[in-house]
């Protein structure tokens, strides 16, 4: 039975070393440093305006019960905390605890898929992130969302017998 | 309707600010690097050896799937990580997730007691700890404990119904 970061990989194509190069800064400034706040801001503010403008109904739907204002704040604040920044996230919200929050969304391969989609746009016209912080976000980004597809699928397939899972259950892959 | 971060605090009886603490070094040395990656193993040996010897059965038995070695490793790199260290919990398992990784445990607030009376006696024998990083760890240890009962509580309660969850439906405050 393969453990969500064995599916994440295999899924996404992205290996784990490569997904987690976002803190391999050789010693020197962290991606956070590196770009600073303001270039989160930007790229969540520019990914939701594409998500909550998308022509593809099912995929804008996803996001409907959410206010955009939102979704921008919980997504930076979690970026600027993931790549070495202030505890944004933390202090206001708690433990990311990815898999849980994102519970409530239909996340499939497609919606994943999707996602990047917009998130590779977003990156790519966002001003003043280099190519190779860009390539190591987009890594991050994929192995990340195959990362949820796996977590969630998991949740959903193993409700309540989890809790009395023995040594071959699915569940014990958490 | 309380978010997962409100009952933390409340039933824990430490407030959000509190329990980040962890990440206020008022930038000097942050946990790890104050109390290095040796003191973690050794308090993470230290509580799981308490622990799977606990007198109680149903506390033990929780932890009964798992083989303390690997107890013992989640912990100290989960901490490590968690505590400004090098990304060794992501690395090995992908995203902390500590909801979902946690769904297949029994995380009653009985259960969060114990777990914190063992680590507070685990951080009072673990020599190289100073007071201060003490306090903080265990503000910290108790709000996380909390905001685990309150995923996993709020998880069992509402497991598909989520997917479809109306604005004043208790999944929106993940």
């Amino acid at each position: 039975m393969q453990s969500l970061q064995e599916k994440a990989a295999e899924w996404s194509g992205v290996e784990t070393t490569l997904a987690f190069a976002i803190d391999d800064n050789g010693g020197g400034a962290n991606l956070f440093q590196k770009l600073g706040l303001q270039t989160f801001i930007n790229l969540s503010t520019n990914f939701y305006d594409r998500v909550y403008n998308d022509e593809e109904e099912w995929f804008r739907s996803i996001f409907g019960k959410s206010k955009k204002e939102e979704a921008i704040q919980n997504q930076y604040e979690f970026l600027v905390q993931r790549m070495g920044g202030p505890i944004l996230y933390s202090q206001r919200r708690g433990h990311p605890a990815l898999i849980a929050r994102h519970g409530a969304f239909d996340v499939t391969h497609e919606a994943a898929e999707r996602w990047l989609h917009h998130m590779q746009q977003a990156l790519d016209s966002t001003s003043d992130i280099d190519d190779e912080s860009k390539i190591k976000l987009i890594n991050f980004f994929r192995h990340t969302a195959y990362f949820l597809v796996a977590g969630v699928e998991s949740r959903n397939q193993n409700q309540m017998p989890c809790k009395n899972a023995s040594g071959s259950h699915p569940c014990k892959n958490f």
